[in-house]
């Protein structure tokens, strides 16, 4: 472990945050051969002490390399090092990993190549992604990982019988009760369609037109956007539209301007196409606009990423102007409009967009439930024809039919609508008494942004970082989680967090803050 | 009308096809204003007298600007140019439609772009995507614009009541009977499974685990592939794959080595990232082997599309010797490999593949049925993590994971492969008797290639290129339709065909060469 305790040194000056060192120390370990096929990890508790870290710490870090299938792990038995992951990444470290194909011929003839299959010749997109996604693995774990977290927490951590985990991470969310009776009477109708020659008529490779239709009413009723069902592209999720969208109109090198922080999925998208993130600074009201030279900007002004800012009229106009000016497209991402808490929402940019400069995105992910893959553009009619051509290059048919059909007749019935009051109902106390519980006790500590619709609550840190480090130690100890929001970061700043409540309790929330403070008090002691 | 007519004689020789001629005379008319939104075209019947072509032929082009959004017809009332299409297509022509990133610098500062918002400004990327979706767009219909052709025909057509169309063409595959009993019932199981925790654990970015072992056993028994589940990524589609295989292997100018001739999908992924596609000669067997210096080969092996030539496995060697000397990739697509009418099939190049050179692509559009977006790559280990990363950039899960979970579930059961049976069954007196009637009666006038395997039969033209124009002028006339194939060559070859027959019966195939018969008879007069 020599090697693993040098990496993880070097690691933590780089990233700052202990688990992100130890996860990335383990992951060189088990990539560069240290850490052979079928080899035991050491107990969290071996590790601790070897690291001089809490147990939490190296359950977080083992939970990451989990999720991501390095290691598997059996309660009782321990965890050990994934074999099929070693086959999978058999290169020496990320670096030297993937030679672009200008590496390759620089450095001679195809004979020297013969046999390298191990380290494949990528494109330089293909070595952009590579690189992008071993960045993007670090973030802290989804709803999932947290599920093998929890039989961690409770198997290793058995010496708190009382912490059960209380996750303030989001979950992957499903429906229940009468939205689900519903859904599942849309799908059977669906099915139904689906095998009656009509259906393939009113599916184009941009998607089905009833629930193209569908959007256009819906999105003209609550968000005041005109637009002909043309103008709705559908997608397999919202990232899949700001993908082809990067791809469409920037080229390697080009500058484009996103928010400071982001969606990690955004900056993806800009950096698979080979564009330069321009990131712009963020107040409480959210972007500031600039004059900017650039020709793409990526913007949430219905609820601020990660924050949660509400972006006002005169910035939006501001936004439009310069979007004239400099012959831009705007990216509107209006990825969590669909519950509010209180107050009237301003109007989308869509809403404004005289000019026609803007692209409105939205997803049902988070609205309906997670493994609903559903996202769509709407777009001004020049993009049209180059959006078609983008994704019938993929698929010449939607990628999901039979669910694009359900959701189309769940709309139309009128359940989604009659979906998103009975959430808006089971969340609102939940997102009263999570807000009343973080401006309460955790308001010393935190920063929270003031926000009136959306699934979490964002706060930033105001002490020192190293306490920040040590706090987030004690609460893993004691079983709480959040979703660390600093990832999202492009610039360094103060250490962020994104508290999420939709899938817990108000119960389960007070108990998790009675646990901060003493997390708290334990960090000062 | 003058304009128009004298584009249709430029592009006659261009394209050589009246249809497609008076297809692209009619589109840039559209485009460029010539034939107003909401302006009705001529009837079929003024229009062949105006080109001095038959009604079929106007018809056929009518055809395909209806499949394209074009234009609008409802029968009786005539066909209308679309109002929407006039929108999304507002440029002056193809060539100068869109400007890439390049030559928007070069025309001067970004003032003078201003308001250019008709015509946006692409990547490269999406320039070389949107001329070849107008290049492919020229794709003679299939299954769904043929039902537009229907009630044209039947309408236009009135004159030859006894000649009610029929169509060689490939069409729409839909479940019936037991199976789609079958697909039903394993519908609903998956429905269930999806409202449960466990089920989103066993889904990754690259697709459900369980339908992953599924495929592996089905192609471990049928196609003698030894491949583990993780091996196998799941797309919407065998062209997903196609397409991030070039994006993730290939730079832009960089040679691709493709059959010629071959699917336009191929072609599409190939030329998006930008590749300089090489056609590799066939003979009646299939590839000749040669020593190409390219790194990427796509090959169809198992049965050559679209000539259904069979690959002999000297030269599949042969291939395979290539790739090792060159380090290069082969992606072999066994599109079609489900139905065989007799004979033992031989080898996939996958399974002869011991130094793992070889990206098997296979679907279930055709064994299934069309609207089920589900293909899948079998993988060498060393691009198990830049696919994942490929297919991870664009969305997080899988696109459809209720069809995926289902078809696992339809798999385990052993429905699919009773499924096969059944189809197989119902397909091989059909194979047989269209094999027999097209080596009869039309073994004059097409070089017919034999094949074991498949839904469909290529003849490539033995006479003039101008006697084919004239048959299949008079093939229409008399309501019979088949797939043009000189549209998947790359260098231009003779005239050829595809017929299909999955959809069709014997009677129907028995009146559509009587009326082949007279149509030979008076293209001869």
């Amino acid at each position: 472990m020599q090697e693993i305790t040098i990496a993880y040194q070097r690691l933590l000056e780089q990233h700052g945050y202990k688990y992100v060192a130890l996860y990335h120390a383990l992951r060189e370990g088990i990539l560069n051969g240290t850490l052979p096929a079928r080899s035991r990890l050491p107990s969290t508790r071996s590790m601790a002490e070897m690291y001089g870290v809490s147990r939490g710490i190296v359950a977080e870090a083992y939970d990451l390399l989990l999720a991501e299938g390095y290691v598997e792990a059996a309660v009782g038995k321990g965890t050990y090092v994934s074999e099929q992951v070693v086959v999978e990444h058999s290169h020496r470290n990320d670096k030297q990993a993937y030679k672009t194909d200008f590496e390759a011929k620089g450095k001679g003839s195809i004979d020297q190549q013969r046999n390298d299959r191990s380290t494949p010749t990528l494109s330089r997109w293909g070595h952009r992604i590579v690189q992008l996604d071993a960045r993007q693995s670090v973030e802290p774990p989804n709803g999932r990982a947290l599920e093998q977290e929890k039989v961690q927490l409770q198997s290793q951590l058995n010496s708190f019988p009382a912490h059960a985990p209380i996750s303030f991470c989001p979950q992957d969310l499903v429906l229940q009760g009468n939205s689900l009776a519903d859904w599942k009477t849309a799908l059977t109708g669906a099915s139904q369609d689906m095998q009656s020659a009509a259906f393939t008529e009113e599916m184009s490779t941009i998607g089905d037109m009833r629930l193209r239709e569908a959007i256009c009413t819906h999105v003209g009723r609550t968000r005041g956007i005109r637009a002909r069902p043309e103008q709705v592209m559908l997608y397999s999720g919202s990232q899949e539209a700001l993908v082809l969208l990067c791809q469409l109109l920037i080229n390697e090198q080009e500058p484009v301007v996103v928010e400071d922080p982001c969606y990690t999925g955004i900056q993806k998208a800009v950096g698979a196409a080979g564009g330069k993130l321009i990131g712009a600074p963020l107040d409480r009201q959210g972007i500031l606009p600039a004059d900017w030279s650039a020709r793409l900007l990526f913007v949430t002004p219905g609820r601020q990423f990660p924050t949660g800012a509400v972006l006002p009229l005169a910035r939006r106009q501001q936004l439009l102007q310069w979007a004239d000016r400099q012959n831009a497209w705007i990216v509107e991402d209006d990825y969590d409009s669909e519950f509010r808490w209180g107050g009237r929402p301003l109007e989308p940019l869509k809403a404004l967009d005289h000019s026609e400069q803007v692209i409105y995105v939205g997803s049902f992910s988070k609205s309906m439930f997670s493994a609903l893959r559903i996202g769509y553009a709407i777009v001004p009619p020049a993009l049209i024809a180059p959006l078609i051509a983008a994704k019938s290059l993929y698929a010449p048919l939607p990628s999901s039919p039979l669910e694009q059909r359900a959701l189309a007749r769940f709309m139309q019935r009128g359940d989604y609508m009659r979906h998103l009051r009975r959430m808006t109902r089971l969340y609102r106390p939940r997102f009263q008494e999570l807000h009343r519980l973080l401006n309460g006790r955790l308001s010393e500590l935190f920063d929270w942004i003031d926000t009136d619709s959306g699934l979490h609550i964002y706060g930033s840190w105001q002490l020192e970082r190293s306490q920040y480090e040590r706090f987030r130690e004690q609460a893993l100890e004691l079983g709480v989680q959040w979703k660390d929001a600093s990832l999202y970061q492009i610039a360094t700043g103060a250490p962020a967090v994104c508290f999420s409540f939709a899938h817990t309790d108000e119960q389960q929330m007070q108990q998790g803050m009675e646990r901060l403070e003493l997390a708290w008090q334990r960090t000062l002691e």
